[in-house]
């Protein structure tokens, strides 16, 4: 099945207790890309500028990964600075300099018209509307999104939301766009809007999916003693939901629960180390360990 | 089986968005006993005032609990007061009146002293080794502390650890204990000294176990939506698992796993209501379904 992703390719200069990066690959649709492609084939739209190194992105390409669509502009690539504290729950960004992103416009090549399942990484909602304008009737659409266009373009905001189908947002940004504090009632309110199937990532915490019947599916994060940087870990969860529903081809509950523990393997990689260094190579069966180690700290006999 | 709780009997005023009320029944060791007592007979050791109405203990005794331990003395009951914020995680202390609680030493009865299954709740070190002294050969001793035991009395605590075989804290107990922020690596360190089963409380994002050998079992919170008062949730989350486990007789990892999720069960009742309303007259079947969600809430295929 085919798989769109349109969000932001970037370079990261980030520092932790554990070390720190500068200029290192990144972006939220790099990230996702990077989970997603070990399960489908990814198309990608993005924008760099003429500094970026094509080659960083091999990796992606030997895993089929359909780069038509990222765009090179004259320019600088978009650069994103963060340092983390002692916990690595607290975060400043240092800087944000948009760069050629800033004027960014998606522009779907007509090879990715008919990609059935569709990730709206985080950019303006307006944008985001703008990718579901130039797709012929996706199968299934899931869209990030955070405080800043809660923020200031709520009404973009509600529109595109009324076309898609999964919110992939973290707590604090579920209780603001919908204005309530408890996560259920939250997602009652959500489901209003349009989405049938909401994900909330709480980091550290793992990622609580509530169906559009008000039932729950919980998977936690997975318990790492090495942990290097977080950055990237909610696009790679992403990654790994959206590349295994596209992989599994039918959508139902079971392939919903799977696929947000193979989110969650995906994430518990990619904070391993910095950048996305450990996403690039990994293999088939420490995957497939990863998602067996969730099942095994979760599963026990019912009454 | 036979389980013993130590801890305290006390009355709770308590403010939350949802409402307030006072000197209503509390305290550590009426929490667990209203929680396990479903599960097991419960011999109870704690200290009242003579203000304190006996009566409010029938449902206890109705269900199996031996009251013998719980010393009424001259002087006013243990009173707290709280107050949560809107996100009910956030709680101020308002007031602490220690009362007849201040000079508790707990005392033993001889019926009591072959008990196989003991919960030493938060209380001073000192006292939970000397309770542990008047026991014949437990089978089981589990044991929660604090924040003030940590900085304050860390060698007496660390002295009954070793006599320990679960400890039962939350995350920001574990770090400071350990000095490690990582839990798996605080895990690590608390194994030294001691216990052999780590239990983090995480409030609203679940529980984590970890076993000797470094492998976890997760619990989440069961995500509700109506949630009028956090008090006491901890101890209840301690009640239903030594409750389940004395129960069951036997201890395995198995048995460990579902008590964690009987302890989320009755915890996720706790705070349903203010006191322990909810806790009061629960039917099997409640108890049952809800675990049961918790079930559907957490499984999936493996590779």
């Amino acid at each position: 099945m085919s798989l769109l992703v349109v969000g932001s390719l970037a370079l990261d200069t980030v520092k932790t207790p554990f070390g720190s990066v500068e200029d290192a690959l990144g972006g939220a649709a790099v990230y996702f890309s990077s989970a997603a492609s070990y399960f489908s084939p990814v198309k990608m739209v993005g924008v760099v500028g003429d500094d970026f190194d094509a080659a960083a992105l091999d990796y992606l390409k030997a895993r089929n990964t359909d780069l038509r669509g990222v765009e090179t502009r004259n320019g600088k690539t978009f650069r994103w600075g963060g340092v983390y504290g002692s916990d690595l729950n607290s975060r400043e960004t240092t800087f944000t300099h948009l760069n050629v992103f800033e004027s960014f416009q998606p522009k779907i090549p007509a090879e990715y018209r008919d990609s059935e399942y569709v990730f709206l990484a985080n950019i303006g909602p307006e944008l985001q509307a703008d990718v579901l304008n130039q797709i012929q009737g996706p199968k299934l659409v899931a869209l990030d999104t955070m405080n800043y266009w809660i923020d200031g373009s709520l009404s973009a905001l509600r529109e595109v939301l009324r076309s898609v189908q999964v919110l992939v947002i973290n707590d604090s940004e579920a209780q603001q766009l919908s204005g309530e504090w408890n996560l259920v009632k939250a997602a009652r309110a959500i489901f209003k809007m349009g989405p049938e199937l909401l994900i909330v990532k709480k980091g550290e915490h793992g990622a609580l999916m509530i169906f559009k019947d008000v039932s729950f599916f919980y998977a936690p994060a997975y318990p790492l003693e090495v942990l290097h940087d977080p950055t990237g870990a909610g696009d790679s969860f992403a990654g790994g939901f959206m590349g295994y529903l596209a992989q599994a081809g039918e959508i139902n509950p079971d392939h919903f629960k799977r696929a947000l523990v193979v989110g969650s393997t995906m994430a518990s990689f990619c904070v391993e180390q910095f950048s996305v260094k450990r996403l690039v190579d990994l293999s088939q069966g420490e995957i497939e360990e990863r998602f067996n180690e969730f099942w095994r700290m979760t599963q026990f006999q019912p009454f």
